[in-house]
């Protein structure tokens, strides 16, 4: 075996639903890999980030921290090597935030180029809650609070760690010390799977996602439902492979790339139709999702256990993050117990 | 003895630096008066708030602590009446803020006066950190977790309960509960003290405060150095007793309003020199300055004990902060204890 890497890997979602096949290929294949990688992996379900977008909707937060970590488990994360913990169960992540929002300024986080594009897609302008304006304020505080040094990011998450980067140079140059860490992004190597209707993302709201935890029928009725090349009428017609998501999804998943290669040439040149294509697919698809599907299932069955799995690793995450608070506020001024 | 009103009282000041005769008049004496008249009263020293225009002068923060503890109990702030607490010493408040700032937009913070000017003062515009603006959400934090109803503050601050009660009734109302309270205002009688130097406003760094913990000789030297009216040269000549920052000392302290009337009409008229009436103000003030001198180098000559105190009543109402908050987080649900 080799050895373990000393980094420390953070990553997380937010918990508003289930995990779907877009999350498996965008970031949870990613953290199999980290897992058997790296020493250390933190796996953070982000009920409160959650919030800032989802304040009134707390249900549906509540919820889906069981289901996403049902997805975990089935998909093969191991607790024994990833410490999976709740947000809001680490309180030090708040001090952590509160104390950084005094070295970024409005500008700052205004110019940030993903709570741009963040505050466009939710049509939010001036009404944002500052909660979610703060947002990578907070994430700055969930990644030095466990000294991660490595973060698996899509490239449009990376002006997020600039900005933690920012604050840990900023904090270690004004106090003198080296205390807060820089990170560094595992850019995630695969593009993000379009929804099953074309559309450029998958959305619980648009109904268009495959879920992890969706039965083998669902799946097939999905995929054989699945948006192609609508130019594509007649089998000897020839189609478009790019930006057809059955081409996309089989890039993906597809472990036979030149085999693949083959039926893309064919379909180009027609005679290749979509049935076929999404018949192919959905083999894929099924095989590799009937054993997370059934250890999934298996864990849905163990909910006390699984929950309370949460809390005891949420604890040890918890005393990490406050060893590093106490480290932090010592450095800057903020404690009193030595001073009497 | 009459019955205390069972009203929660939370006030507080920044630590940055000792306290004058301003804070004296402005806020000490409300809180002689509500520790006498409310059965629960908290005093917050608010480190964590001072750092949000203070980031890189924590130290003076630190030091801060301890002087303006000894302020207090030098005016007679009574800690068995009076829970005096370190604001980072309850961490829970820090949780408030970050849940909070998920209802209160970037535009509503924009809006609201006090931060508008304090914003001016500081010549902030864009570049405000973060935290600096946020800080009416952090203090809708901080009266929340105690439970408090009655504020003391100037009419400058009103904005600031304002905005906590918004936040209280836009969460009461949206999760149906009552759980958090509105507060109300003490309004201060006084009006703000002007710097000796005629400035509007005393300022550590304008070098025009009087400050609680000056010998008597600096008192001497500082009232007799007084700007005053700057046309009344003679002492046949008439002056201005209005915006006259001796005069506007005497009003806060002098307890005998009949004989000041007189003297104002005197000075009015002509014929009252500066130096006497400086005189008086020195007599009144010293005499009010005494006994608190007194106390307050008592105290200081027991740091430990102080800080002791310090740590142990915050210790008290960090449980108070914990239960509130327990319960705020189980109304919106970000709480996983009972969900096995």
């Amino acid at each position: 075996m080799k050895p373990l890497k000393p980094e420390i890997v953070l990553t997380g979602d937010r918990p508003t639903g289930k995990l779907h096949i877009g999350h498996y290929v965008g970031s949870i294949k990613q953290r199999l890999i980290s897992q058997a990688e790296y020493q250390t992996n933190y796996l953070m379900i982000a009920d409160m980030q959650a919030l800032t977008d989802n304040a009134h909707d707390v249900e549906k937060i509540r919820e889906s921290v069981l289901e996403v970590t049902y997805d975990y488990l089935g998909c093969g994360i191991d607790p024994e090597k990833t410490t999976i913990f709740i947000q809001s169960l680490i309180p030090e992540l708040t001090e952590f935030t509160v104390i950084y929002m005094n070295y970024v300024t409005l500008a700052r986080l205004m110019r940030n180029p993903t709570v741009k594009s963040e505050m466009q897609l939710r049509d939010f302008g001036n009404t944002v809650p500052i909660g979610f304006l703060n947002y990578p304020v907070s994430q700055a505080a969930d990644i030095t609070a466990f000294n991660a040094t490595l973060v698996p990011v899509g490239d449009d998450q990376l002006p997020m760690l600039e900005q933690t980067n920012e604050i840990v140079r900023h904090i270690n140059f004004h106090f003198e010390t080296n205390i807060l860490k820089e990170c560094k992004p595992i850019l995630s190597q695969v593009t993000r799977l379009p929804g099953i209707d074309g559309n450029a993302k998958m959305s619980k709201s648009l109904n268009n996602c495959i879920y992890l935890s969706d039965d083998r029928e669902t799946v097939s009725k999905k995929v054989m439902s699945m948006y192609t090349d609508p130019n594509h009428l007649r089998v000897e017609d020839p189609g478009t492979v790019e930006g057809n998501p059955v081409f996309t999804y089989l890039d993906a998943f597809d472990p036979d790339k030149s085999e693949l290669e083959e039926w893309k040439d064919h379909y180009r040149r027609g005679g290749l139709g979509d049935v076929k294509v999404k018949r192919r697919l959905e083999k894929i698809l099924q095989a590799e999702l009937d054993p997370i599907r059934e250890r999934r299932a298996e864990y849905e069955g163990k909910a006390n256990q699984i929950m309370e799995m949460l809390l005891e690793s949420s604890k040890k995450a918890r005393i990490v993050a406050q060893e590093n608070l106490a480290k932090l506020k010592s450095v800057l001024g903020i404690d009193y117990q030595d001073m009497y």
